[in-house]
């Protein structure tokens, strides 16, 4: 399995289900599960998902800029993503960077132990 | 141990070694450690600082914007930094963002195990 590959696949499925239903995105997350978004800490799949599907925009499109991942040490994968963020009618796209850390499950897939997301305002 | 609190000091400590004197963050890696640098996958204390110090700029200062952090499971800790680069003699500062996985040393301070980084180009 190439992790590289893993990382890819990850995070094309992340964004586009980011994109298409973010409700979907619950099962990615488990109880442990941590994201910090613009430095406010929740933890947890549900207060997870009730924090992305609660913000203040309808639509959006994340383009991809860059995909990096490395092997965490723990059996774990860690994939760091840059790229854009465009709203539904915003002119301009926002850029940003998250980090993602995938931790293996019993069943042979993934879950996001850790998420840290940030805007850069370009 | 307030983690906020190690991550800030690690991101101060580190970004003022790499302003004064790279060959410095030597101690900071180990064989294990991996950097990706602008896509570049490099292993290794030696190399990593091989390659840090051969970067094509002589004088740097990093302005830190945000530092985020979390608990990697493992003993470790996960801290995401974005900040402003900006190289004597260039007029505009370049955004970068970057990641580090610090792991625990017997010693009790940490090593960095992951580090990613990317410039954003703004």
């Amino acid at each position: 399995m190439d992790p590289d590959a893993v990382a890819k696949a990850f995070v094309e499925h992340y964004y586009s289900t980011f994109d298409a239903n973010r409700a979907g995105l619950a099962n990615l997350y488990q109880e442990g599960s941590m994201l910090t978004f613009e430095g406010q800490k929740i933890q947890g799949s549900q207060s997870i998902v009730a924090k992305l599907t609660s913000l203040p925009f309808q639509q959006c499109k994340h383009n991809i800029t860059t995909v990096d991942c490395q092997p965490s040490g723990s059996g774990g994968m860690l994939v760091f993503v840059s790229g854009n963020l465009q709203l539904a009618g915003e002119q301009h796209a926002l850029k940003f960077s998250q980090m993602f850390h995938l931790m293996p499950t019993p069943q042979g897939s993934f879950y996001v132990l850790n998420d840290i997301f940030r805007l850069n305002y370009a």
